[in-house]
Order: C-alpha cells, then structure tokens, then sequence
C-alpha cells in the first residue's frame, strides 16, 4: 500500500457513519479552529449561491474588515472547553483563567443543561431542563440574523464539570442548527476513540443525519476534523499548514486502532463503565451520599462530593491510597482512565474508594 | 542527563542571545499566537500593577466581554504571513484567498518597506521609504492609545514577497515599541535555524537589547517561542495545551542542531548565499535584466523577473531542466534550499539558469 492509500486507509477507516472527508492537523485547538473555517468558507459559498469571492470581499478582507472578514459567529455552551487559540478560546467557557485578558470574539453562548442524577428520579426536572437550554439555542441562533455559522458542542462537557445530556437534547440542537443554515459541530477531542463505549460518543445520539465536522486530537494521537464535501472549501490551499498532521503520530493511530479492534476495546470501556457506575451507586448508598450523582458514558465516568472541600479531601486520601483521579467542575471527580481499563481495575478502584470514604466516615 | 534536562539543553542551547525561557508548541501558528496571549497577559498585568485579575475581570471574560476580554490588539504590517489560525490570521495579509470569508480581529497594520536594489544604488530613495513605514508605525501605535499589546514582525517578509528591511529599520521599530510599551516580537518561523547566514535571522540588526519574544518552527522540526522572565504569566496553566511541543520532533532538532553545529551550517549559508547573490546579479547584467532585484540573507535569497507571466514562464523552463524552485509576490522567485545546500549546488543552479535565460533570450 502506497504512502497515500495508507493515510487514507487509517484516517477514514475510523471515520465516523457519514463523514467521507478528513483535514488533518497536530492538536485539538487547530482541529476545531479550521473545522470553524471551513464552516465560516461554506456559509460565504452559500451565501455567495455558490459563486467565488468578490473583488471586494478579497480587498476587504486584507484590511481585517468586512464585507471580506465577515461578522460570523460560532455559537457555544457555557461551560464549553474547544481550545485556547483565539478563535476556539471565544467558544471556550469552563475557566475564566483561560481567557481573561485574552482579546475574545464577541460570539453568542448558550446554557447546557445540568441534569440530575440519577436520570430516573428526575424525569421531569431534566426534560425541563432541556427544554430550557433548547429556547436558549433556538433564540441565539434567531438572534444572530443568519451570522451564526456554526454551533459547537462536547458530547460530554468535560472540562466544565462532566456534564451531559439526553441522545434527544442532541438530536434537537442539529434540528435547530438545520433550521437556522448552522454547521453542527461536535467537539470530540476527549471523547473520541472509544472510551465512550462507541468509538465515537455521537453514535449514541441516533442522529437522523450525520454531524456537519467532528473534531478529534487525545487518544486520536494525531488531530483534525471529519465532515462532509460540504465542508471541503472548492479552491486549493485555503485550509492548510506547513505540517497538515504528522506521519509518525498516523502510525501510532494505526497502532492504536488496531488494538481497539482486536481488544474490542469500546466494547471493553462500555463493560468497565457499567461496573464503574454500579459499583459508585452501591458506594453512595453504603456512604450515605458521600457521592453522589454518578453518571457518564463509557469508563467517562464522573460523581459529584458534597463540596468543593470534601472532592478535594477526597482526592487527596485517594492519592494517599495509590489513586491519581482527576477533578472538574466545583465538586466533581471524574474517571478518564486508559482504554485497557478493565473490570478488574475497576473493581479495584471502588475497593480502594470503598476504604477511604469508610475511613472517611469515621473520622 | 534526565528529560527535563536534555530538554532544557536542547531548547535553550539554542535560544537566541538574551532570552532565557521557552515555551514549546507544535506549530508556527500556534507559536505565533502563544507569544500573542503571552503579550496580553503581560500588558494586562502591567496595566494593574501585577495584580491579579479583579472579580469583574474573571466574571466579563466568560461572556468574551470587557474589562475580561480586553480591546487589546497586535499590530501587523501589510504583506506579513504569520500563520492560518484565527488570531493569527488577523496579522497575516499576505494573499487574500488566505483570509476571506473567515472573521478577523480589527488589528491596525502599517507598510512594510519596499527597498529598491541593489540597495547601493538606491540609498537616499530607500532610506526615505523605511522613514515612511516608520512614521505609520508609529502613527499606528499612537492611535492604539496603549491598546497595542505587541507588534509582529518578520526578519524578510517571505509569502508576501521577500521583502526585508535595514537593521536600522528593525531597531527603529524595536524602539518605538518600547516607547508604546508594545512588546517587540519576531516571527522567526521561516527564517530561524541557519539558512539566513545566522542561527536567527534578528541577530544581524544589532539590536541593544533582545526582542521580547522569538517565534519558530519549520526547519526547528517542533515550534514555540523563545522569551525573557516577563512573559512568562506568573499563574501556572495559563498558556498550556495537551502537548506542549512534541519529543520526537525535538529529538530530530536534537539531530539538526548537531548537523549545523558540527558541518557550521549557518556559515555554510552565509558563503553559499554570497555566491549565489554574485552570481545572480552576473547573470542579470548577462542577460539584460531578465532578472533583478537581488537580494536576501544567506540562502534566503530572492529575485524578481520583469512581469508575473514571465517570472512563471521561466519557473516552468527551470522545472523542465530540473529544477523546482518556489516563487512569491507578484513577479518573484525565491531560492529556500535546504541547509546542505553548498557552493557546488549554487553554481550547478546558476549554471542552469544561466542556460534557461540564454534560451529565453534567443526565442
């Protein structure tokens, strides 16, 4: 296989259902920066009926000024981490010691919902919820009168607190987005490459339609974005680097992919998650609410302490006792562990967690 | 020597004279927009006296409003290609198709200069001409009204052209930026590593003291910036990414620095690009100024043909004799061999072109 079948081969054999075309690039902030460019060269196109840019728009815009430098948007979540570039940090939401005193895009935000755990005893709540942050959507993108290229989301919000939503919450925001002439962007830089329990988290969704671009960077080893011919600007070059990706970090990928097919490696993280949260839910019965709202996709596991003090409390004894588990959010611990996480870590981990909130308990 | 060691010995082994940190990246563009947030940051530091950012700050940014997201800007100059992301897009007006269709920062710019050549024979007229370009700068820093965090610049303005400037142009522009408390930052992505003569191109201007910051990638196999103590934010985490630079790529610059250090690379430039400048003015006075404007710093030499059709028409006549070389601007070709590139290889492409423009002139 030539150098180039085997770049092909690697990159759109993983491809999510749908998407034919990928741009490959080195880290998580460029994939979703040119996934936006490409989104902002295709509204343009459209608005254009498809004609190539004006003498004008090509004038203008050397001078950063419109109509060349058009005043688009990308409409995201607070609580959103896409990056910190200058154009992905405008979609960027979960620090502010990310972004202050950083020039920012004046680009609209959207809440995302904060359900409650666990799902079943808050039906009702969460669904209003939802349907909350669904207005919210459908009003800036109303409000952006045409200039809201594109919306971007995080299958699981990880940064700002391991929040999700309902495959139905999803399914909504790409119906808005078709309505209003939005590219449906899904952030899966940290959720791509099977530790979801699907090798890519949005195929839980059962979305009518595939998404417009689906970033990647992390466990992919190298980054970029997956769209549709759509998305693939006509004229040569407009999207591109001195580097376009890196071969070597291509062969780690098809390493790495080849373990995730012949371990069954997503298969695994959906096995080891569902012990991982069934074993969390036990411990906060045992602990008498130690932890609390469990919740997640796949070994993205996340449960919530009572307080910020308690999580961090926590964490430390956890360290003390063999365990470094990352926090997010104001009081959440969530699990990001390797994909050849398996039962028997798992159940190691709650053996571990078991003991220190007991120890806990008495203290 | 342990990691951290052998990155230290590396990275700063390297660093231009007077700058002591580095910050790794993967790209020039990323790069490039680091050095810019790392200019904010400072600024807005300074601006506060070195207080940490107020309540107001912290709550603003999250909206990508002021006093958070500051109206702070980076000042460019017209024909500048400093990368593709969307910060640094706003600094970059080399080609439009470049820049159209995708949002930009309102960031001022000023003329870079366009000297005659040979320089010699143009003093007075290029001396009036870079005291223009001054007085824009100048101008333009004056109206940021202390807004203007950091003014980029390229040691030769290579996609727009391979246009460059005095040393006493690059001190002047140093010094108005101290004036503005602007930071003073040069974008040695093209033209770091030894191929201008000197391991970084700025080190022929004779500056006083050393830029504020030092951009580079390419031939340097990883990217980043080279700073002093000042723009280093004080908080931890506030310029980061998954990444931070790449192991393997500083392994291979481990190599390339080697190679220069050892076969004395940067001289190697400087003699082989004297031979080429000689030969090419030989050539141009052979050949009744099929060619001029000779010009450039070590190998990073350039020269223009009397229109575009003709400067693409020997390009085509170069690659049928074999050689593939790269143009810019609007009527120019610029040599960017690699660092073996000796005196043998010059004269055997003199050689050639002497017999592509031979061949032009009898036609």
């Amino acid at each position: 296989m030539g150098w180039a079948e085997r770049v092909a081969s690697v990159l759109l054999g993983c491809a999510p259902a749908g998407l034919s075309r990928v741009v490959p690039m080195m880290c998580g902030s460029c994939a979703n920066e040119n996934a936006f460019k490409a989104a902002f060269m295709a509204k343009a196109a459209s608005r254009r009926g498809g004609a190539p840019p004006s003498p004008e728009d090509l004038s203008s815009c050397m001078r950063n000024a419109a109509p060349g430098s058009p005043p688009y948007t990308v409409l995201s979540f607070e609580g959103a981490f896409h990056g910190r570039m200058l154009g992905c940090l405008s979609t960027t939401h979960s620090k502010s010691i990310h972004k202050v005193d950083i020039p920012a895009f004046d680009w609209p935000t959207a809440p995302f919902p904060r359900l409650r755990y666990p799902l079943g005893q808050h039906a009702a709540w969460n669904a209003a919820e939802e349907a909350r942050c669904l207005a919210a959507v459908e009003a800036a993108l109303a409000r952006g009168g045409g200039n809201v290229a594109a919306l971007i989301v995080e299958p699981i919000q990880a940064e700002g607190g391991d929040f999700s939503a309902s495959p139905a919450f999803f399914r909504s925001l790409q119906a808005a987005c078709k309505r209003h002439h939005a590219y449906f962007i899904v952030d899966e830089v940290q959720t791509g490459c099977a530790a979801s329990g699907e090798f890519w988290a949005h195929s839980a969704w059962g979305l009518p339609t595939p998404p417009d671009a689906v970033t990647f960077s992390k466990k992919m080893q190298l980054a970029g974005f997956f769209c549709g011919p759509e998305l693939v600007a006509k004229e040569a070059y407009r999207i591109f680097n001195t580097w376009m990706g890196d071969p070597v970090r291509m062969l780690q990928l098809e390493a790495v992919l080849a373990d995730v097919r012949d371990f069954d490696l997503a298969q695994n993280a959906a096995h080891t998650g569902a012990v991982l949260q069934t074993g969390l839910l036990e411990l906060g019965a045992k602990h008498g609410g130690a932890i609390s709202a469990v919740r997640g996709a796949g070994t993205l596991v996340a449960f919530d302490a009572p307080s910020a003090a308690e999580r961090d409390a926590l964490v430390a004894s956890l360290r003390q006792a063999g365990v470094d588990i990352p926090v997010c959010g104001e009081r959440t611990i969530r699990c990001r562990p390797g994909l050849f996480f398996t039962e028997r870590h798992a159940r190691q981990f709650l053996g571990i967690l078991d003991g220190v909130l007991g120890e806990a308990g008495e203290a």
